[in-house]
């Protein structure tokens, strides 16, 4: 018997005994350490480390409810499907996501690589950092768990089986909820709105008739289009980042679900930094050379991305009507339609919404809030209205350039 | 221990010792009589009854492989899929299936209604007879089944449970391959052509780049569009029909699906019927008066489809968006166009594929079924390539319509 044979939510303390008894990953002699160090809204996340040897790991461990609130109920299983995930990620992406150590279906944790030696990649975007390696590592990581996963390249019965593997239903209904809908109508009354910003909002979001219909076709099809499985909360806080390295974590929204979901949200919160930059940098020509790289990367990103795509398709495809070039395109085409809606979402839902971004809300100055957070409301009506249109990475920058020149400061 | 403790396939002996045995439905003093009347492709289904007493039963049972091909191996969970479809059907949709009296999951069997005084719709419209409740009976049927167990209506997690619990990898892919691949392709060699419509077939099909482009996305669609629990074989061999009762059974390849996928299906296999009116009827007066009858009835199918569709809607959504009028109309709106296509790829998978239909290949005259053939794959063309034209019943009729005023006798 083990007092880790029975769940129980763990303190420090017992994270310490816990690898000590259960990981292969420190010596017996090892003088252990630890720290609860999570900051996301919805797990408990504790870096261990041996104080004689440079080596270090990371317990993730799942509660019963959201961390951010006793209100979310949650099913531990989130722990399974992320642990799950970043091991089925690892072969799909190699060197893009942490290695796993294992996962504990009783303690509902999983062990894996520390990345303590990386950085959270909204925080680096924040302080102004450039990562010229990002774009190629993110399309890499993108193309091969999402393309690799549908069932263009999968035999589609196996395919089936790993849509019923990962149906998560609480979770999605977290971004069915804050993403899809209340962006658009505020019906749980649990948006928080910037108060200045608060009747351009009602006018602008829940008063347009057109945008809500447009939110309510694509929540549809989020929630019934089982394309690929998805990360499902791909921002820039699930992005460990350093010079040399990209490492995707956090995968415990996975679902099959529309491509775009996850290669919008790349470029939304990428556009995050872009208003960041625009509203916080005082030197001209600095604050021109960042948006210009912050431009560039997300151009890279589409442009790379449909390279890439349209490669592991003719190298990885199986489906018989995957060899029609008219129905590659006409796919890729819906990927980047899908792509546009969702930056549109994820920009509305960050600044409206329950859930805000560090990009936004730490701009001090009120004025320049208020023109960030238009800057993206506008052009997110222009990514979910005028999706059909958005083909290349110039298209998916316009949106958002065009409304910082006309928008005075 | 009993001897149905363990699966074996029954002959007609052993499903009397088992209704004995494991069923509640005959007196104890009953004197049993049983035959296989099975007509299908993948299963066995035996009639018992007590030739003291009225009653009797039907016992249906799955065998390891297909009936027809010990090629299509096929998990026997597909006769708990039919009997639990069976049972929410008959829930949704009270008096349009069989009464269910049980399943057994070791013998994978499952004991139903005997519908004798029924005879299969396919074989009543070759002889000509006419249900003039049927489009009243048939669209209760698809509407409560299938707008009842969308994400409009049930709750968003429990609708994704759903999902899980009707993956059919096995079914969906003799679907894929039989109805959205082989019939424009040819892939694996087994279709199944007339001779003489050979050349006109190759042409007029498989060398039709722009239908091939069309027959891949809705294969896509198709697998990837989690949007209603189907029936997933609704043609005139499913149902039973008398004068006045409709009853639908073998639902074994229910799975969560486009609803268009069940409604188009029931279009198609009404202009079968037509086609074989046609071609089958020698005086003109009685041939102008059934088909007459026909294309009323798919009017009907369509227009009393779209009326109780939108009340139902208006009475049981819970979806905070279902509010959205313009947003209830574009659903509907998808939901006919994927009928129309999928009453195209109907009328061309039973004509060219393995799997045809008795309507058209019982049309002795080697001219008239030839004609009937070219009717049916020129108006599929239609169906498939203008499919968002669709809207109402008249919209439906048009292309066979046209095709059979333009093709001389």
């Amino acid at each position: 018997m083990s007092r880790y044979d029975e769940y129980f939510l763990m303190k420090p303390a017992d994270v310490i005994g816990y690898a000590k008894e259960k990981l292969n990953v420190f010596d017996a002699d090892a003088d252990l350490d630890c720290k609860e160090i999570g900051d996301g809204n919805l797990n408990f996340v504790f870096r261990v480390w041996d104080r004689k040897s440079s080596k270090s790991v990371i317990i993730k461990q799942a509660g019963p409810t959201a961390r951010i609130s006793d209100a979310f109920v949650l099913s531990t299983d989130r722990n399974r499907i992320e642990s799950e995930v970043l091991a089925l990620e690892g072969r799909l992406a190699p060197g893009l996501v942490p290695a796993m150590y294992g996962y504990d279906s009783v303690m509902s944790c999983c062990a894996m690589e520390d990345l303590s030696d990386h950085q959270i990649m909204r925080a680096a975007l924040m302080q102004h950092k450039k990562f010229p390696l990002f774009a190629d590592h993110i399309t890499t990581f993108m193309v091969n768990t999402l393309l690799l996963t549908t069932d263009v390249v999968v035999e589609h019965k196996q395919k089936k089986a790993l849509v019923g593997q990962y149906i998560n239903p609480e979770l999605c209904e977290i971004t069915e909820d804050l993403v899809y809908t209340e962006p658009f109508n505020d019906y749980k009354g649990r948006n928080d709105v910037f108060p200045p910003n608060l009747e351009w909002v009602k006018r602008e979001l829940y008063g347009d008739k057109e945008l809500r219909l447009e939110a309510a076709r694509l929540k549809f099809e989020f929630m019934t289009n089982a394309q690929a499985l998805l990360h499902g909360d791909l921002h820039t806080g699930s992005i460990f980042i350093k010079a040399d390295s990209t490492k995707v974590i956090d995968p415990e929204f996975a679902f099959y679900g529309p491509i775009g979901y996850d290669v919008g949200n790349v470029v939304a919160n990428l556009i995050f930094a872009w208003a960041n930059a625009e509203a916080t940098i005082a030197n001209e020509a600095e604050r021109a050379e960042y948006t210009a790289w912050l431009e560039t990367t997300i151009v890279q990103v589409i442009d790379l991305f449909r390279a890439k795509f349209v490669k592991a398709w003719d190298e990885h495809a199986t489906e018989v009507f995957a060899r029609e070039e008219s129905f590659r395109d006409w796919y890729l085409a819906t990927v980047l339609r899908d792509t546009a809606a969702v930056t549109g979402l994820e920009l509305c839902r960050r600044i409206v919404g329950l859930a805000h971004v560090k990009d936004i809300t730490t701009i001090a100055d009120e004025a320049a809030r208020l023109r960030a957070e238009r800057l993206c409301l506008t052009a997110a009506k222009e990514y979910i209205k005028q999706r059909d249109g958005f083909r290349t990475g110039a298209d998916f920058v316009r949106p958002f350039k065009g409304a910082a020149e006309r928008f005075a400061r």
